[in-house]
């Protein structure tokens, strides 16, 4: 393993000039907010933070993130007012607003991303106003612990991530922060430790760096249901890893299980999935013999952070739905670009007309189950008890194709995303089968579905 | 209630003078049997048992039954010779030959079919050398406490057992014995009681008359995963209502819900299910839309109480088969006269090409799982995560017909009944869909087939 660890660190630690050049940017940047605060008259200054603060970032990687921070008495208009004219004097015209929590602005200076981001300065992490608040108390804890050593095992356990496809704490990846790589590293103080621990863990596990709660019970009640909670130092309240998905969660720990039996680079420098040719997709299409439904609309004009939590909750209710009128769904999955789409597969498109209908258990008055089937729409049979002991009526199924399930669903729009509601209330389309073919048109979608329909783990490309 | 109890009563209560007449048959016959010992010289007696003795029998109910009791340190051989030599000298020419554990005769005198049993007179009900041993000492333990009102209770309980459907202990039945209705009336007292009781059983209720035992606890270790215990007063390590399968147990707690709720007579006179022309069986089988197998073969040669159980035995081998393929079984059901057939109703006959693997839980090391499926046969995808933390390949399914599943099922009949696997070894026939409509040349068979279509709880039709 050590070998191989060697070997990756040389390929994704950045080179002594890489540095100074990031380094030099960074400063000048950092500068230059002070400059444009002074000038303008405004109570603030900036502070670098992030990976390029901790020189905690990959070779090719050029993000630099430099936060403005104000007093904490300020309104929060004119943070926002005074933030953007202190972003805007040091990006220039190039530099374009975007907006999370609150505004700020990115730019692009040589070859590096830069963002401004406005915030309070605030003295205690627990009080905080914005989730952008605690990025400079991050900064403070991580700085002041991390060794070069733990640095490099830092970079290896982010290049691991992102290798395994687990990196990133936004909503369309649900996975592991920088900041959560870092506080792994410091916990167990190699990359080997790290995921020699991982590949025993269990959802629900639990990490208090900081000893901020007495034991674990408290820990689990106060955040149930997680599959990985990483107390943060600066703020006992919050879990670090509240955004890991229980998909990335296990796909981490199968990760490292495998890694410890068999160390190699395909973890850090997978293959990349191969695109299929539509010829090759319309064969796969017809191998698999299932029956797949693709919803396509126009996405909706937010960020991604809000697009793809609606995605998914819309692509669940339609799941749900279709398991409630009895279709087995093998797989679903979403994307996104202009255009957005959700994948279901089931394994039948069709069901038989006839369904049963299971009673309450025998210590449970039957009366108003059975009144109520006795005079239903179609009864096959019924009620009769089944050789479990279990009231059974079979009566007319309502839908008997799952198009139809689709498509009053689509109708009623329950518990879907809103502005994906929204945009399925005015239009959409789902392309069945082979019809799915003509999607991949678009290369982009095309590469989404020769995933989808050739899906394994990176390092087993 | 009372009033319908009263009503039906008067309806299944012998009069007078049938009482007299099948007395006076009863005491012939023993007196008959008793002769017959003197006169060769076997030192035996006869012994009038069950309904008949106990005066426990329904109207237009036609059966006596006459036990041979020898003494115990008889040989089994002897008895068997000596009992058969006794029978036959009563019964005469006519007197057929039976075989349960012991062989036995049985006659028509007038309108009564009349049992001869040969048995062992045991002392002790717990050191019976054969079950039929048993039913002196039932014969004693009841008549000695049955008052003729309890007699009335008994009655209303057997009618109502036999209105549901639930009446017999024989296994093609597994239901309530005539023993197990006198029983539960002894315990509650009054019909009435044992319906309002039994309507709040649920399953592993315990009944332990003569408190052989400490505490429920005992006798649930004893007696683990029965749907009711019912300790015999004359052997405490039997459980009288050891053949009532769950599907009766819950069909006897359902019917007296539904009695205590609603008291009418369809519970003890029920109408017939209705026999469904050819054409009505075609359009009910188009209408359900479902894939219905009926396996036909020559019913081996072997009495009921063996068949049933075998023929149980292979359907269950069947459906457990099917769904391991991944088949959705609605229903299936056996029926039987100089033809055995095994119905299995599937969802569908066909299921789509892939098929999911799911892992081990993450617990788990997955190395084994991993390598064995990377080289398998056809991989669509995989190992993958799914969204539940799954890990999950697609891999080909190997047999994508229901059919197919069956015939290679009964190729290896594996966990098959034995005398049923061995007919099936010489030939079968599988009839599917709109071709089960052949089989209804056979009227006993349509019958059986429309009570499966339009199953229903007797009370209900």
């Amino acid at each position: 393993m050590d070998e191989v660890l060697k070997e990756v660190l040389e390929r994704i630690k950045p080179t002594q000039a890489e540095r100074k050049q990031l380094e030099k940017v960074a400063n000048d940047m950092v500068a230059r907010v002070n400059l444009a605060c002074a000038k303008l008259g405004v109570p603030a200054r900036g502070m670098l933070v992030g990976s390029a603060a901790r020189e905690t970032w990959l070779r090719f990687e050029r993000d630099i993130d430099i936060f403005i921070l104000f007093p904490e008495k300020l309104s929060r208009e004119k943070l926002e007012r005074d933030g953007l004219r202190v972003a805007r004097a040091v990006a220039g015209q190039k530099g374009r607003e975007r907006f999370a929590e609150h505004p700020y602005i990115t730019t692009r200076v040589g070859s590096f991303e830069i963002d401004f981001v406005p915030c309070y300065d605030v003295a205690d992490a627990g009080k905080i106003k914005s989730a952008v608040d605690r990025s400079p108390h991050h900064q403070r804890y991580i700085s002041k612990r991390l060794t070069p050593e733990l640095t490099d095992e830092v970079l290896l356990l982010k290049k691991f991530m992102i290798g395994i496809g687990a990196y990133g704490a936004e909503l369309k990846v649900q996975g592991f922060s920088g900041y959560l790589c870092e506080l792994l590293a410091l916990c167990y103080r190699t990359f080997k430790a790290v995921v020699e621990a991982a590949s025993k863990w269990s959802p629900g596990e639990a990490i208090d760096l900081t000893r901020s709660y007495h034991d674990f019970g408290e820990i689990k009640a106060l955040f149930p249901g997680q599959p990985l909670v990483i107390i943060d130092p600066v703020d006992p309240n919050r879990n670090v890893a509240a955004a890991v998905s229980m998909q990335n969660f296990s796909t981490f720990v199968r990760a490292c299980q495998d890694f410890v039996r068999k160390p190699n680079e395909h973890f850090f420098f997978p293959n990349q999935a191969r695109v299929l040719s539509s010829q090759e997709i319309r064969r796969v299409l017809k191998q698999r013999d299932t029956t797949l439904f693709c919803l396509v609309f126009d996405s909706p004009d937010v960020v991604e952070d809000i697009l793809y939590p609606q995605l998914h909750k819309t692509e669940q209710a339609l799941v749900m739905r279709l398991v409630r009128a009895g279709f087995e769904v093998l797989r679903s999955d979403v994307w996104a670009n202009s255009k957005a789409t959700i994948l279901i597969e089931l394994s039948s498109e069709k069901l038989p007309r006839v369904q049963r209908r299971i009673g309450p258990p025998i210590t449970v008055e039957a009366g108003d189950f059975i009144e109520k089937h006795l005079v239903s729409r179609q009864r096959f049979s019924g009620p009769f008890v089944d050789k479990a002991g279990r009231l059974v009526f079979e009566v007319e199924r309502r839908h008997v194709n799952a198009r139809q399930v689709l498509e009053v669903a689509l109708e009623e729009r329950a518990a879907f995303g809103k502005h994906v509601a929204e945009s399925l209330a005015k239009s959409y389309k789902i392309y069945g089968g082979k019809q799915i073919v003509k999607l991949c048109v678009d290369k982009k979608f095309s590469k989404f579905l020769s995933e989808y329909l050739t899906r394994c783990l990176p390092w087993y490309r």
